[in-house]
């Protein structure tokens, strides 16, 4: 900021006055309307608002989608009312004060739901479930980084933007929270700030009650600057200042402590009665008295306080227009990376990717994490979309590229080799499965396409990050999960680390591929369908040990239909599903139960959510429902095969630690087994022909 | 410590030495056996493992569950040759030198799986997934101060444990981990050491690639004594010193930061190459001979090695009698009070418990969270087995009863009213769900039905804790978790927060309860199974909204078997599955098609593993099928209700935020609108009869 903009600044404390209160009036009346929300942490951080938006924020209100704008998060996200309503006064178009008038109404078509959702022009991302926004917005952050590192020139900044993200106390106690802090922290993120609405309550009352750590010292251990702005209700000079100095951090992330007072001016100040409700007619008239206005002027905005604003859209055209220019510019002087940087913002592959997916596999046994890093290591070191990492398992999960280069903070010096500053591609998230997940939704959320983000772990582990999966899914982020070691087979790790609900969850889940792919073809063909899945993520499912291949009868094409015959039989009376690494039971068993006469065809079944896509004919075709017996051969748990097989070779427990062939023989998949209880099902069946899903009990 | 054993542990360099060099050719040997395992980080410990086990743990290797024993947690599971190989130094009977050999071996009978399990002796937590150790350890503290605080009676500490817990560089990484730390800090629980085995290696290699905090200022802004031992691999009488001290903390935990050196002495030393692999038979002969021993000797333990180990049971057996010498005063001196202890560590409630839940409810509409407060909040003020808490929640849960004490530092002074010390047993969790569910699990395992532990959240929030939630239905843990705001009925917070898959992963895990009342009635039966379901945990799934009640309709005592005929009709034609909140439109819809001569009957269907344990002839008098169509009607995802149902009123997206019964309106959860789409299906039925499961889109 200049000597004369920082006078500018000190000139304003009237009108900063009158804005205050102007929109804590604004919001109490907006929660009054529909007698629900959450008043008081909109209220307390007001003054913030008035820095971000009116002073510090890099972002054009005609324009919401503007590639270079500043990013803000916020993470609390309960509090929305507080955007909503900063967005209605710096004339985001949609934010009509009608608008506004929605929140916690039944209205369909409400830009204003209960928290941000990222389908709403100027939120970047879904928040409200605590300790995510956060963590997305290191995401966002790291994107912005790696993009500077990739593109910017000297002379052209053309990537510059800065991530803004406001937590509250909740924030800073989730798991999730910790996670990206600590990591934010180590990879020296100076290109991120967050902002601590201290306002030390919770729904339980003082945070006192349960988290009395010294915040700024542990943010200080954790690699972070910290800042503090004592009078946080008020003293916008004090934020405007320390954002500012924020953005000329020269090799951390901040922090800045804003001490408020949740339902300021309210007869619940500094309560917890603050945080969720609305304060109730009497309440609500008296705060309009006291602060100088009408009781019934409800939803009341002061014409100079819409003048205060009201150069703020035509302030964000002149930002675009500007940026436009200097993208203009840069394309002249470096003409190849300008086009690639086009394409970026575009969010397109380059348009022979598929080209570098192998045509064919070697024919060996191979484990399908294996067949998966057959797969995508040649796109991963060709395409800059693409940005990998692992949390702590590089070594198992084969994503690594050979000469691949680590996103690392270029001041870390570590004993062991390593190749990285903010232009690599490869993150080591270390052993923070969630953060990961968060990570990778934030990273994708930068602009659609402009990167796909892919992240890998041991599937159980996706149970820990399945928070941040699942609101992938619902925001509709294109993120790539690599899952591997995904059944009983993992073997020796033991229960801990075997799934057998897992797959349920993610089979029920809206918006997401779960895909596990039998072999190298099929593998391939789940990566296509992961690749091209824009708006969704995928998780593909994958062995740790090695897999019979299936040349000439797996076929990746078909995996985009979910399920497909892998093994026909003219005048079937059964069929039998394998999945994954238990294809090759179903097609043992078929073998034999073909033998002794019993006509059987084997369908490959790798994922639910694709079978579910296609037309009634084509299902009708694979499953023959009602005609003939299908049965299922997973080690999961059954829940969800019901809709498909009339019965199954599952796992009613969890399972046990012993080597992976020797856990499944434990468990009864062996072909012989399974072929005598199938045989006697099947008879069964015809005697009885009661039509209920059947757990074919192994022992 | 008194002067002369500091003075005989001086003396024992020359023997301490032995030991090590012993113990970590025995890990090296075990290793190779079957060529797979994690060697390295039991070899750094070493010198941990004779400090715990042979100078600092009071514990009885005669008698592993001695009530008042120090609890010992690896929450670096994966180097649970450390355990075990200790445990066999020390002379646990059931740790034999053949059984060390069958780790990672395919015999089914081995007491030494691939990660500590639970149900072995000696073994306090089943640990492995990172982060859950150190964070039942904080449960295992707290039961250990609740216990002090209620029991302990001057000259007779009856309850004077500490608990011990060894956590790697993973753990500190993990969310959970970070959460429960910052808690335990909170709660100032001086019975609780970390052991903080700092090797500085994970699987990606260096920690410094993605971890570069300040790790002993992060616990000091945490509120916990940090302790360091520069030469971890080696010097015993550091880290006996420093356990000795941490002992003696008067308010803090304390984290002993000891430096190791992963692998020390192999050719890996210091790499990740030590941590999760055999070193080979050639490096393993060679460090055979530089340490002194023939390479053909393996798994050799000279005399004096087990001589420096063999008082251990003996000396074990004097503590425990001496314990039980303590009790038996105690009683005397103390009848009631022993009395009431007697009953904790026979892990029994009170006789009469039973008779404390209404044997009626209101009829008026009532939100099944209401009704669960109705229930439990009797039971939890009288029977001090119950420890309650919420992750934040508490003005939502209702789990809150009249005069509740908080189990709180009494040294906290907040500024709101606290009524806490350690005698509570309410606990404030802060917003740390995932680390509720894990500090519920330790406080579980504490000793079998000693506690009853109740967590309490959203049910979306139970996505952040399944993890924890999982390790403990594996554990067999009983652990009850009330979740609330169980679906779209949450209403204007929308989609973050209303589940929709959430249900199909709780349904598809073994070894626990998933149950959703329709109304008290329910609530109650739902409450008596979660309380006598011993050795498993139980979710009780719960509304925001108001539900009508069902006085002579709904059957506390059939909640157990999962689902009972809510009304019968008889020669009925098609059957209505009710759920919890929705069961009002299964009545609703039931009535419409009855007027309309369709003959159906209602079933309410609060629990799927309780069905699901019923015999096939009553389940086939509540389902019949095969012989008439059955239509589910849930705000879930279908996914696992094809067992039951032929067709589904459910969710195949993420909801919305709208107010509760608009967004039930909005999903086409409209009694008329449903009975329409049921007739129109029920006469498909009739005319194709082709049996699969139909999703009935609603819009």
């Amino acid at each position: 900021m200049t000597v004369s903009s920082k006078q500018h600044l000190a000139d304003q404390g009237q009108i900063h006055d009158k804005v205050l209160k102007v929109f804590r009036l604004l919001i109490a009346d907006l929660v009054q309307n529909f007698n629900g929300g959450h008043p008081g942490g909109a209220m307390d951080m007001a003054a913030i608002g008035i820095a971000l938006w009116r002073y510090v924020l890099n972002y054009a209100p005609n324009n919401p989608t503007f590639f270079n704008r500043d990013r803000f998060v916020l993470s609390n996200g309960h509090t929305c009312l507080f955007q909503y309503a900063f967005h209605h006064l710096v004339g985001y178009q949609h934010m009509t004060m009608k608008q506004l008038k929605t929140y916690h109404s039944p209205n369909l078509e409400s830009y204003c739901p209960g928290h941000p959702e990222i389908e709403h022009p100027g939120i970047e991302v879904t928040t409200g479930p605590l300790g995510q926004g956060i963590t997305n917005a290191v995401g966002l952050a790291i994107a912005s980084k790696n993009l500077q590192a990739t593109y910017n020139k000297p002379e052209f900044p053309v990537v510059s933007n800065h991530t803004f993200c406001i937590v509250g106390d909740a924030c800073l106690q989730e798991g999730v929270a910790l996670e990206s802090i600590s990591f934010a922290g180590h990879l020296g993120l100076n290109n991120l700030t967050a902002i601590y609405d201290n306002n030390q309550i919770s729904c339980d009352g003082s945070v006192d009650l349960t988290n009395t750590e010294n915040i700024g010292e542990k943010f200080k251990a954790c690699n972070w600057n910290v800042i503090e702005v004592e009078n946080g209700c008020y003293d916008v000079i004090a934020i405007v200042n320390a954002l500012e100095s924020s953005k000329k951090s020269e090799n951390k992330p901040t922090l800045i402590n804003v001490y408020t007072n949740i339902g300021i001016g309210s007869n619940v100040e500094g309560k917890a009665a603050a945080h969720g409700a609305a304060f109730g007619e009497t309440e609500v008239d008296r705060l309009h008295r006291v602060n100088g206005f009408r009781p019934e002027d409800k939803f009341f905005i002061p014409k100079d306080v819409y003048t205060f604003f009201e150069d703020l859209p035509a302030k964000g055209d002149q930002i675009v227009n500007d940026w436009l220019r200097l993208v203009k510019s840069y394309k002249e002087s470096y003409p190849d990376l300008g086009t690639d940087f086009e394409r970026r913002i575009s969010g397109k592959l380059p348009c022979d990717w598929e080209s570098l997916i192998p045509a064919s596999f070697p024919t060996n046994p191979t484990a399908s994490r294996k067949s998966s890093g057959l797969v995508i290591n040649p796109l991963a070191k060709e395409i800059n979309n693409f940005i990998v990492g692992s949390a702590d398992l590089s070594p198992s999960v084969n994503l690594v590229w050979e000469g691949k280069k680590d996103f690392q903070n270029p001041r870390i010096k570590v004993s062991c080799n390593i190749n990285g500053d903010y232009s690599g591609r490869y993150i080591h998230y270390g052993i923070r499965e969630h953060a990961m997940a968060g990570i990778a939704n934030g990273i994708a959320a930068f602009n659609e396409g402009t990167f796909i983000p892919i992240t890998s772990s041991f599937f159980m582990f996706y149970l820990y990050a399945s928070p941040a999966v699942r609101y992938g899914a619902l925001s509709k982020l294109q993120v790539i999960h690599v899952a591997t070691h995904d059944s009983i087979g993992t073997g020796e790790d033991g229960p801990t680390h075997q799934p057998i609900a897992l797959a349920a969850l993610y089979r029920a889940m809206p918006n997401i591929n779960y895909i596990r792919p039998c072999d190298s073809e099929e593998t391939a063909g789940a990566w296509e369908i992961a690749i091209k899945s824009q708006g969704m993520p995928t998780i593909i499912s994958l062995s740790r040990q090695n897999l019979p291949q299936y040349p000439g009868m797996s076929n990746r094409s078909l995996v985009k239909k979910g399920a497909y015959i892998f093994q026909e039989r003219i005048d079937a009376v059964l069929n039998i599903v394998g999945v994954g690494a238990e294809l090759k039971f179903a097609l043992e068993t078929a073998n034999i139960l073909n033998e002794k006469g019993i006509k059987t065809r084997v369908i490959s079944f790798p994922s639910h959510n694709l079978f579910e896509m296609q037309p009634d004919e084509y299902k009708r075709s694979i499953l023959k429902r009602g005609k003939i017996p299908t049965v299922v051969i997973e080690a999961f748990a059954p829940n969800g095969w019901e809709r498909y097989a009339t019965a199954g070779i599952n796992m009613k427990t969890y399972g046990k630690s012993l080597p992976g062939a020797a856990a499944y023989e434990y468990f009864g998949f062996n072909s012989t087994v399974i072929a005598s209880k199938v045989e006697k099902y099947f008879s069964r069946w015809n005697q009885e022909h009661e039509i209920r899903y059947e757990f074919l009990d192994l022992n």
